[in-house]
């Protein structure tokens, strides 16, 4: 048998891999599995998108130009000016095969094997897949429960900087705990980076879900930042279109557009028909996304009542995003995820939780963890909560 | 300003990068540029692909399953089976976005930093930019025009074997030079291949557009490359989908399966509505994969003929894809395909080659070589022709 790199043996599985053939079992014995350990939101994708889908009429569907179609470019320059970013163009852009790939330019772009990325931790539990795929060392700064996961002190970050790192990377508002940056802490995570010359990655994909009236600021904001941001977004959960493949790059260093248009010609072409349905949603009346902000809020509001209802259980509230991670008062909340798939039911339902470990670099801080996806309705909201309270109950009584 | 890594400093440009701009200020000029420079089909797309797209009726655009989705596993394993690989199920796919996904996750799995490749040269240009990417060093074996470009004599290969070599890629047929493998050749590379237990990729991606009655032999059909065999297959040119980014990994290797896996699941999600036009695709009757071949062949006949009617014009004929590599009595064959967009024209028309000297790594050897595609109509093929061939007189008489 031939050998693997050590890049694809040390590549990390998805944090819910281990639990998926158990949910599938669950389904099988009859019982209804409320997820919440996804982000796959069901919030129906704008009507302007659908109605793009079925005027296409193509007869040949050819490659789209590398760096995207300039239609496309044009609507997202007129969205970031909205934003207030006015001197943004159709050039500050890449398109890419949603934000993942427009992470992975990005890494490429900046880091050679062996280089160095702080990411304060738990972070999305892809960018250790895509770090690792490059040879990239993700060091974490911990933020934690207690403070409801705010950045931790700017002292910490100069203490881990090396003649090795070459970024900075935040996600904001955050998954997996949906915290939200001030003003402040991103001043300061700017001032560190140009005092090191080095780049400000933010992963700004959940920009338009921030909560109770919570303003969310850019790293576009900042002047001195120009040669230094760069800004990953996506159309996948701010229009609930997911599946069509749809993100990109956004910055004003333009040797870094020209660097990263290199990646994106070497894979010839991003999504044709995405860029179609993702360039229709911007033209969808604004209240759809105010409908959606207003659903999140609600249903975050009712998550985070409950769960805090319940006895040793400590969730922060999210400012934004449509995460929580959420203290549970059990050893291991992966066994407990696992033990709700394969041995609980409670009025012929179970929940499918994602264990937090994987959202950070040390698994040990995130043991007691569980991630909470609220993109079910408020019903099945309630219903999982009461199976989590249930669950929690029956297994410290065995344990 | 922040620095760029190695690797980005390093990735190529793509071979037409310089030429564009040209043909733009052509086109400006009043010209009617020929493109014989890139693999954009001119065929339609399957009516049943159409069809799909009409019939979809979704309202969430969901992720898609990170292996793809069972549908259309389904129907490439059928597609597989009728290949004549009746063991080939649904597990041995993964699906990714176009064949370029599909290779760098080849890469990935097999590849570490400094890790080597054996290609035969000259080679798909984007090759060396997903190698680049990850810091694969890619060793070519040269062929050449004189054999049609033939596989090297195979000690060539073994000469090349170090104990960092990973696996052997081919493109059969070739991109660029059309050039088909025999049962023979590819035989040789399997013996090879299992005496050094490395890896056998073959981008069998023109598979179906093989020409005068001649047989395309997969990698697949060796049974002693079971754990070594890793086919990359895509819908673009098939099926003339090159927008829709579908394409896919095709391996009996099941540790191999699992761990491009991995890289798939960093991803989340192939395009889910590329893969609904790709499946339809294989519903679409033989009848048109047949006439697209028919087609094809008269281009090759009429270009082939056209071409080495000029004095001093080599062209191999090629048994099949859509490509040939074109030896020209110029010094250089890159400064003669400026010169014909910036200085030259010819009853209103220019033409746009692709010099040959992005496709070899030692760019000296394709120094006085075009890569001509056929993707445009006979009637154009002919005015091209003429062009070429006014142009060198022209050009050779200035020089």
């Amino acid at each position: 048998m031939p050998k693997f790199s050590s890049r694809g043996i040390k590549m990390p599985e998805s944090p819910i891999r281990k639990l998926a053939p158990y949910a599938k079992k669950a389904k099988e014995r009859g019982l209804k599995v409320y997820h919440l350990n996804i982000g796959q939101p069901d919030i129906k994708s704008p009507q302007a998108s659908v109605r793009a889908l079925k005027n296409i009429d193509l007869d040949i569907f050819e490659y789209a130009p590398s760096e995207g179609s300039l239609d496309y470019r044009q609507t997202l320059a007129k969205y970031y000016n909205t934003l207030g970013f006015t001197d943004i163009t159709v050039d500050n852009f890449i398109i890419t095969n949603g934000g993942s790939e427009a992470l992975s330019f990005t890494l490429s772009c900046l880091c050679d094997d062996g280089d160095e990325i702080i990411v304060p931790e738990p972070f999305y539990a892809n960018y250790y897949g895509f770090a690792e795929a490059l040879g990239v060392k993700i060091v974490p700064v911990v933020s934690t429960i207690d403070t409801g996961f705010a950045l931790p002190d700017i002292e910490k970050f100069k203490d881990l900087i090396t003649p090795r790192t070459k970024a900075i990377l935040v996600t904001n508002p955050s998954n997996p705990t949906g915290y939200l940056y001030s003003r402040e802490e991103l001043k300061k995570l700017a001032d560190i980076t140009v005092e090191n010359d080095i780049f400000l990655i933010s992963d700004e994909v959940y920009r338009e879900y921030v909560y109770d009236g919570q303003t969310h600021y850019s790293v576009l904001e900042f002047p001195e930042l120009k040669e230094n941001a760069i800004v990953v977004d996506s159309e996948s959960k701010r229009y609930s279109l997911c599946g069509i493949r749809c993100g990109f790059l956004v910055t004003r260093n333009k040797k870094f557009i020209e660097t990263a248009l290199k990646f994106a010609q070497a894979r010839l072409s991003p999504v044709l028909l995405g860029q179609i349905l993702a360039n229709a949603a911007h033209y969808e009346p604004d209240s759809y996304i105010d409908e959606v902000r207003k659903k999140y809020t609600e249903r975050r509001d009712l998550l985070v009542k409950l769960l805090n209802e319940i006895p040793g259980v400590i969730c922060p509230v999210p400012k934004g995003a449509f995460y929580c991670t959420v203290e549970l008062p059990v050893d291991n909340a992966e066994d407990f995820c696992l033990w709700l798939l394969k041995e609980f039911e409670y009025e012929n339902g179970t929940v499918m939780l994602a264990p937090a470990q994987g959202f950070y670099s040390n698994h040990e801080l995130g043991k007691r963890q569980v991630r909470i996806a609220y993109v079910i309705n408020k019903e099945d909201i309630a219903k999982s909560i009461q199976i989590i309270k249930k669950g929690l109950e029956v297994y410290n009584s065995i344990a």
